[in-house]
Parts: structure tokens; C-alpha cells; sequence
């Protein structure tokens, strides 16, 4: 429970830090940059996914990859949402700036989840990397019906 | 020397390994990915070019947070060069795939470069920052004067 604690803590450290990190020229680029680092995130997390889904066979180096990718990249795409990007044209919901406390927090909940499986993946035990899985895509999912038009 | 060589090799494995990590479902999904990659690859890269080209004031920690990015990013692209994406409208041109082990080299030297670039962002002093992101911008050029579409 410590440990659930401190990683949180740590996530909301990292979440709030990154702002200060990213600089952009303008929000169109701000944008750019966050579809991007989602674009990334999601074909190495669908690449576990595939292996969770028995789809290709289990590749405990290629899963250890991939989770350590997801665990970077879940890191990266908050910095491209201030304010000044919510009038730029995309499927973020105006939801993102009027409830930006709880916006953050699935964010934290995200990386939370993400170094869990960036920890699962280590294990090498398939199991155990599909429970990490399935709980990373449910704090995707969550965020998405919130904050992510269709 | 030697030291140089055993990188060379390492990124030379590490460029050749990704391919069969990497999976898309259509070329387009490639394509797409090698962009993102790019994108996310060029705005911390950007980062640190502000520091060096003093528009922003050196912060060391940034400065390394950024290459460390810069490094896992320039892994990732070339993945999503396959045979297969040559169609798919994009500013990459066809001698990516005519001049096939050239443009590997291409990625290769990349690679060594970001390498480097984390390594000199880990000591801290901004004239051997300087030169490595000098280093690794002119990987950047020669690549795109050569393989990119203006």
C-alpha cells in the first residue's frame, strides 16, 4: 500500500513537472506533439496487447519492450494540453480545461497504471502482464469517454 | 576507438532487432508511426537546440531529461519504413527503398549520434552538449537532403 502510495505521488511529481519541460512555439504544435506521443504509446501498448490476445505468440523480451515504451511515452502527451490548445481543432473535449483536476488525475492514473505493467512485463509471466494490460486499457478507456470526442 | 566500433554494432543490432518488434496492421498504420516518432523525436531534440542556441537558459536537467527522450525516439522509426509503405503518400522518397542499405547507414549514424547526445547531456557542461547536438542535427540533415521530399 506504501508502495501504491509513493508510486502516485511520484506520478503526480512527474505529471506536474513535465509542463515546465515542454515549450512550444505555438499550440498547433502543442497538439502535434501530444497526438504524437498517443500515436506512439498506442502501437507499443497494442503490441502487447496483440500477445495478451493470443493474437501473436508471447514475447517476454518484446513484451518488456514494449511495456518500457508505454511507460515512457505515458509520460509525454500532458504537456501538449494548455489552454491555449483548446480552441485548436481535434477530439479533445472542452471537458479537459473546465474539469482540468480530474483531467490530471486520469493522467496520473495512466502512468500509474503504465509503470505497473512496465513492472508486470519484467516478470516475464503472461498472467500476470494481462492483468497489468487489461487494467492500463481501462484507465484509456475511462479517460477516453470523459475527454475524448468520438 | 573500440568504444566507438562497439557502438556502431549496437545500434547496428538495435536497428536491424526492431523491425520484428513492430507490427501495423496497414501500411498507413507505418506510416503514421514513423511520423509520430519523428515528431515527438524533434520536439524534445528542439528542446535542447533552444538551450544550446541560448534562447532559453541551460537547465541541466532538462537538458538530459530531453536526450534521453531523444535516444529512445531515435530507435523508433525505422520500423515503420517497411517495403510495403513505398505507396503510401508521404514526404519519403523512393530511394529509401532503391538505396535501401544506405539509408539504414542513415539510421544507424542517427542512432550513434543520439547516443552520444544523452551521453554528453549526462555531463552537464553545455559546450560538450553543444557538440553533440551539432553531431546529431547534421545526421538529421544529411538524411533528409537525401531521403526526404522538401
Amino acid at each position: 500500500m506504501k508502495n501504491a502510495v509513493r508510486i502516485v505521488v511520484a506520478a503526480a511529481v512527474v505529471v506536474s513537472a513535465l509542463p515546465a519541460m515542454a515549450q512550444f512555439q505555438k499550440p498547433e504544435d502543442a497538439v502535434k506533439y501530444r497526438q504524437a506521443s498517443f500515436t506512439v504509446m498506442a502501437a507499443h501498448f497494442g503490441r502487447i496487447g496483440a500477445m495478451v490476445q493470443g493474437k501473436v505468440p508471447f514475447d517476454a523480451k518484446a513484451a518488456q519492450d514494449n511495456a518500457a515504451l508505454v511507460e515512457t511515452m505515458s509520460k509525454l502527451p500532458w504537456a501538449g494540453f494548455g489552454a491555449d490548445t483548446e480552441s485548436v481543432a481535434s477530439k479533445a473535449k472542452p471537458e479537459i480545461w473546465k474539469e482540468k483536476a480530474k483531467f490530471d488525475q486520469s493522467g496520473e492514473k495512466l502512468l500509474v497504471a503504465a509503470t505497473a505493467l512496465n513492472t508486470a512485463a519484467k516478470s516475464g509471466n503472461l498472467d500476470t502482464i494481462k492483468k497489468a494490460f487489461g487494467d492500463t486499457a481501462a484507465t484509456c478507456k475511462a479517460c477516453h469517454d470523459d475527454f475524448r470526442a468520438k
